[in-house]
């Protein structure tokens, strides 16, 4: 326990909201169900939306911005999609305050909308509206467009990060000639996602696709990468979705082949938001605080000077200079805290705290001796090295610790992925030992719901590398020919 | 004229709206007084993102994030803030839809809120308010915060990227111990807007502070960098706003000075937005299209192989492979065009529409004598030069470019910068010459308002480098210790 962060398993939930506040990461705004997003937080942030945005241009894609606003009747041309995001928007009618004369800012009845706006839950629909314009010919597809914004939800019960009225995100809209690249755009991203949460976040996911209920609204299909926490509940970490013609029709977006045929465009849309910022504190942080792997930590490493004088401070310095001089050479993020204000233990709390993966002190004897004194984050290991070649050893401590953020991670997850064959086992699993369950099922929404309304599990998805075989459904005994993954979710 | 852009000295509006549209910066969209922001508009919008956070970072500033929604009592807490904004704003009143059972989508009146939400016409309430929670002592300080964000301002005439009723930008937020401090961040955000204009967008700039009428609502200061277009109309580019205790007053943000006292703090805000897309069109671009800076410009060159035959095109792409790895490894943008669906003269064109800055045309000829052909977009000048040292002369082209469209554009300013010493010459400038008219001005805000009433004409900003002068206002007569600048304004 630091710094007043309960212990993870005394109270999961109070310690993810404990550890979110005190690290500096977000905190509740004055606004219902919004947060403020800290600069340390928001500096990790920075770090995906960097690596994520190389890697959708990387697989062609370009930024665009379209409008915070969707007129109400855009919402009534996908008919399931209306059903999922209507019920929850911030919806805007008028376009004035005034003063009412006592003083009192109210809102100006004469600036009523003559259609009411809605706050975009996503951007599905202001999207092809805009798309019907762009797109006339193959020769306009394919249309490979991500948006960077804010959306909002009206959630009832909010969580920092994970669940909030308004959120972060980056959404992906794509326009096809054909289903097949319309599916193959929607895989693609999916492996996209996957390869970021796993070689970035160290975070190891199920690549799967939604059943029919869980799928988006308007979507065909929906893939998802799902992960698991370390509560042994389930979080989806981002969903890529093939959407068929249904957005097209809707919107009447049509475009002439190359053989001269006109039909319809095939589409997909694609996101990810500041939830993964719930996700990477939940998968990997302690007590003490945050664990960051070191591919995403703002300061990867922070030095720390033990001095009883300011001769002795200049000449740790001195050696300190070199040494970030060469780090930063090799792109390392370090920090130098040389602060007289606070002693070295508070320091160390303070950057445990913060997740940096590595921290090297230096003191009157290292000096002496040519050494210096690494903790590495993770294992809470520490050791005395010599100062020569410190800098190798650092760079690759860093992979280290990036690979073993990972592998524990991994670790968890198999460990609590476990197989259910009935559906009293089913149960007892999920109170006794939450995580990933395996299991047969008939297929039918109607056992899935019930299954969920009963015992509060979800099928998290059917992972796309799922081997066939011969079982029972757990709920109804119907025969099932593969398993799925169950879990109770975020 | 090109692609059907009408000539800028025809119709100079309808020229630029047409040029945005054509060149694919940006068009209107379905909801009133919004833009979408096309990939091609938005590509050069991050690129000055990019450009200018790094400056803010390089200033110590940290990016946060902040709520999209202000409750409706935080714009009551600031007298002068709220009568600035509250007349144009979106308000949110409901949070949820329902299908009234006819099919129709309609707003769910069980789902009113307490307190009406307005979105962000800008950030300072909700921002002190937050920062509240994060002031206790002089350690604290200073808080240097920058969002970039979305906001809403309801305008009544909206013209793409200028006047937008949706925009981004970024919002600096910071907060300091004494007056000073926080004057002198006001002035140093003030000269990196400057560089950035000037050094970047090739915009010369006039560096001032705005008078009482002209000031953000709620500073004590405000300080400007104002523009001239080509046009003859002024543009304000950027501001920078000395905020005195206003905001701490407002919500209450005290600190524990060094010397154990307690004092509210003192704040600045700065901002630029996507109207600084409007300034780079308006500033440089001609009758063919957009003249980009090479330093913003997406592409910065762009290679056009002229062929007779799939072999003749091969032998020059081959020349092209070698001249486009030299220029990405001197980190030039490059873009090697050999579509054989288009002819060269269209391809011609679309990159002038476009704006690249520089044009490399290599056929049959060049092939045998070792040679090619640059166009350059500013001057439309093409000169015939040697393949070798020709990844060393683009290089150097490019910077002269950059330099060209700067001294373009400002010859431009200087000459249409006149001195006007009576109201009579002062208003036939206006009508016949139009350009930033240097006048004297007795000081009051009943001649400002007065002169504004009468020409449409306001004081753009009482420059940072005004000599002091003797004269007499003139409207009034009244004496004057100084000219101030005066034009015609976007």
């Amino acid at each position: 326990m630091s710094k007043g962060i309960i212990s993870k398993d005394e109270d999961y939930s109070q310690w993810f909201n404990d550890l979110v506040i005190k690290a500096d990461l977000a905190e509740h705004s004055a606004v219902r169900g919004c947060m403020v997003i800290k600069p340390y937080g928001y500096s990790i942030w920075e770090k995906m939306q960097a690596v994520l945005d190389q890697m959708f241009k990387d697989t062609g894609h370009s930024n665009a911005y379209f409008p915070l606003f969707i007129p109400k009747s855009f919402f009534s041309k996908e008919a399931s999609h209306v059903d999922g995001f209507a019920k929850e928007c911030a919806v805007v009618t008028h376009y004035r305050l005034k003063n009412d004369g006592n003083g009192n800012i109210i809102v100006d009845e004469d600036a009523k909308l003559e259609e009411e706006l809605i706050v975009r839950p996503t951007s599905e629909t202001i999207i092809w509206n805009t798309y019907k314009g762009w797109i006339q010919s193959y020769r306009d597809l394919p249309l490979l467009i991500n948006q960077w914004a804010n959306v909002v939800r009206w959630e009832m019960r909010t969580r920092l990060f994970l669940r909030t009225t308004e959120f972060l995100w980056q959404e992906g809209h794509t326009a096809h000639a054909t289903a097949e690249e319309a599916i193959a755009e929607t895989e693609q991203m999916l492996h996209v996602y996957a390869d970021f949460a796993e070689n970035w976040l160290a975070l190891p996911v199920i690549k799967g696709r939604k059943t029919a209920n869980e799928r988006f609204a308007g979507a065909l299909d929906t893939y998802c990468i799902e992960a698991l926490m370390q509560d042994g509940k389930a979080l989806q970490a981002g969903t890529s979705h093939f959407l068929g013609q249904n957005f097209a029709k809707a919107f009447d977006v049509k475009f002439t082949s190359k053989e001269g045929k006109l039909d319809h465009v095939w589409a997909t849309s694609w996101g990810v938001s500041t939830r993964l910022m719930g996700a990477l504190v939940m998968a990997h942080s302690d007590d003490s605080g945050l664990v960051l792997p070191p591919k995403l930590a703002p300061i990867q490493v922070v030095i720390v000077p033990i001095f009883r004088s300011d001769e002795e401070l200049a000449q740790i310095s001195a050696v300190v200079d070199g040494l970030s001089k060469a780090l930063k050479a090799k792109n390392i993020r370090v920090k130098y805290d040389n602060r007289d204000t606070q002693r070295p233990g508070f320091k160390f709390a303070e950057y445990e705290l913060k997740g940096i993966p590595l921290r090297v002190a230096i003191g009157g004897r290292d000096l002496a001796n040519g050494t210096a004194e690494l903790a590495r984050r993770d294992t809470k290991t520490k050791e005395t090295v010599q100062q020569e070649g410190l800098v190798d050893h650092i760079e690759q401590l860093l992979e280290e610790i990036q690979k073993n953020i990972f592998q524990k991670a991994l670790t968890f997850r198999n460990e609590n992925t476990r197989e259910a064959n009935t559906y009293d086992e089913f149960k007892k699993m999920l109170d006794d030992t939450p995580g990933f369950i395996s299991a047969h099922w008939d297929g039918t929404p109607e056992t899935e719901q019930r299954i969920k309304e009963e015992t509060k599990a979800t099928i998290r998805c059917i992972p796309l590398d799922n081997k066939l075989e011969d079982g029972a459904c757990i709920l109804s005994g119907k025969p099932s020919t593969q398993r799925v993954l169950f879990a109770r979710a975020y």
